[in-house]
């Protein structure tokens, strides 16, 4: 008998668990969420799946060998202090990691091209054309160059972007002008638009705020510094987005993660001009590639190979 | 002393012309909508360069070699019956065509993100969100494969879609599935999004049109066909159009051309829900750019060297 898998996610996308039975065949799937499906003995099981799992449930798995998070970002598993000390794999897959370009290319070009003044334009039947820069009168930043950065670094620059990228130890990327840590004031300072794809970690906490944005150009080719987020909402301080937009520090925003998800109503951000928000969608987890991935790494732990995508507890990412 | 350029554009983007002086340094630049400074005497002069040129106007020019246009298109131009049988230059330029690019990417990634359903959702404060394919479940078809479509096809195949072009005539493009003219219906039927990007000749005028509407899939995995028009608004039928969108028969449209410009206030499209609409905007010529482009193709005649762009007027383009 192959070993079981414990999946302890909070929400519902994964359905019956079907697509992780056919992914792992042979393999009891046990999911967490169903209260009496859930076993008394914990023992024997070898890996666990986990989104926000229960505080101390992985230490209380004698036999646990592998820990899997259902996302790229691994801060909702690192928040349970008695996580234990075995290899944690993020999750990776094309699907995640084409459609956080998607997202992210979507919102520059959203900005570059004025697509909220067209839209306000067009509900009022005003045929008026607007100064247009190009894609490469303006430098995009993007800060954080894991595997999601570096595919949006490369598909921005297709489109005729200037990228730059910031990472806490510097990377190379082809057509890329990359910083590094000590660097950061500069690399902000040639951020037209700041794409923010950081993992969240005690130094990257409330790292977007007031006085980053100060650090931006004060001018840019479409009036002003654009700010988009698609990593971790507890990185920015919400207030000071507010404040920067209302002002005029920051001409535009796209946000799709915020400190408290759902957003609550009483935000402001809501009805702000020129901020553009998603729920939280820019690249959702496909369940079938999830399982896909799963299935591969416990593949590849079980015949003795190196597993791919370890998260280092250090650092946090 | 160097042969003049005659310049006759309808409308005001070339500011005072001293880009065309610093481009063509040594020529006489003859700006033909400032009434007092028009010559009595047309002989002499070799270029001309035109938007929507007066009727008959170069057919007046005894010495006239080579005509220009503004655009891309040059439909415009041959609106003119008396045209003198000369060699016809179109306008190419990196920024026209990356322009063109960066709205066609923009308006395929806002049907495919649901952005208007996302930007409705957010004047509700409504946090919700929906199922959503990725690029590569969907199927581009462009129609036309010029400069401006064959630079659009391989742009939206590195964000990920899928990606057909039917021209007159087969092209070949990398990693795109080319049909011609012959195989129409089937490019149809397997075109998710449609763009059109084709110049205006008797036989694309109207070919947007309820029975080609009619050929695309009646299912995609974005809920129904999406029609995107940046080539000629007298392509499309928007009486068509508009039925289609309210019938269901397409799920949305991106328009930056229209056949009467601009788009008159009583027409229904204004404030039709998934109906995108610019005021010819997608690609505007850059004057300086077109400065450059002009006198780089007069310093090639005068070498003895071959035009380049060159328009076939038999066919339109």
């Amino acid at each position: 008998m192959k070993s079981s898998l414990l999946v302890d996610v909070k929400f519902d996308i994964f359905g019956n668990f079907d697509r992780f039975r056919k992914a792992l065949p042979g393999r009891q799937i046990i999911n967490w969420s169903d209260l009496e499906a859930r076993p008394n003995d914990l023992s024997g099981i070898h890996y666990a799946l986990g989104w926000k799992p229960d505080e101390g449930l992985f230490a209380t798995m004698p036999d646990l060998k592998v820990m899997f998070s259902v996302g790229a970002g691994v801060d909702h598993m690192l928040e349970d202090k008695s996580l234990p000390d075995l290899p944690l794999v993020r999750f990776v897959d094309q699907s995640l990691t084409s459609r956080m370009s998607e997202w992210i290319c979507l919102q520059c070009l959203i900005h570059l091209r004025q697509h909220s003044l067209y839209t306000r334009q067009q509900k009022d039947k005003l045929w008026r054309d607007h100064p247009q820069p190009d894609a490469g009168d303006l430098r995009v930043g993007i800060m954080g160059l894991g595997i999601l950065g570096s595919d949006a670094a490369a598909k921005l620059k297709m489109l005729g972007f200037q990228v730059n990228g910031w990472s806490r130890t510097r990377k190379t990327l082809p057509g890329v002008n990359c910083f590094d840590e000590s660097e950061l004031d500069e690399f902000l300072a040639c951020s037209d638009i700041l794409v923010g794809l950081l993992p969240l970690t005690p130094q990257t906490t409330g790292i977007f705020n007031a006085s980053l944005f100060a650090k931006l150009p004060d001018t840019t080719p479409i009036g002003g510094p654009i700010f988009i987020n698609a990593g971790r909402g507890k990185s920015q301080v919400e207030a000071d987005i507010i404040s920067a937009l209302q002002d005029g520090r920051l001409k535009g925003v796209s946000l799709d993660v915020f400190e408290d998800e759902p957003l609550p109503q009483e935000s402001p951000l809501w009805l702000i001009e020129n901020a553009v928000l998603t729920p939280h969608v820019a690249s959702v987890s496909d369940a079938d590639a999830l399982a896909t991935h799963v299935a591969g790494q416990i593949e590849r732990f079980e015949a003795g190979l190196a597993l791919e995508y370890l998260v280092d507890k250090k650092t946090g990412y």
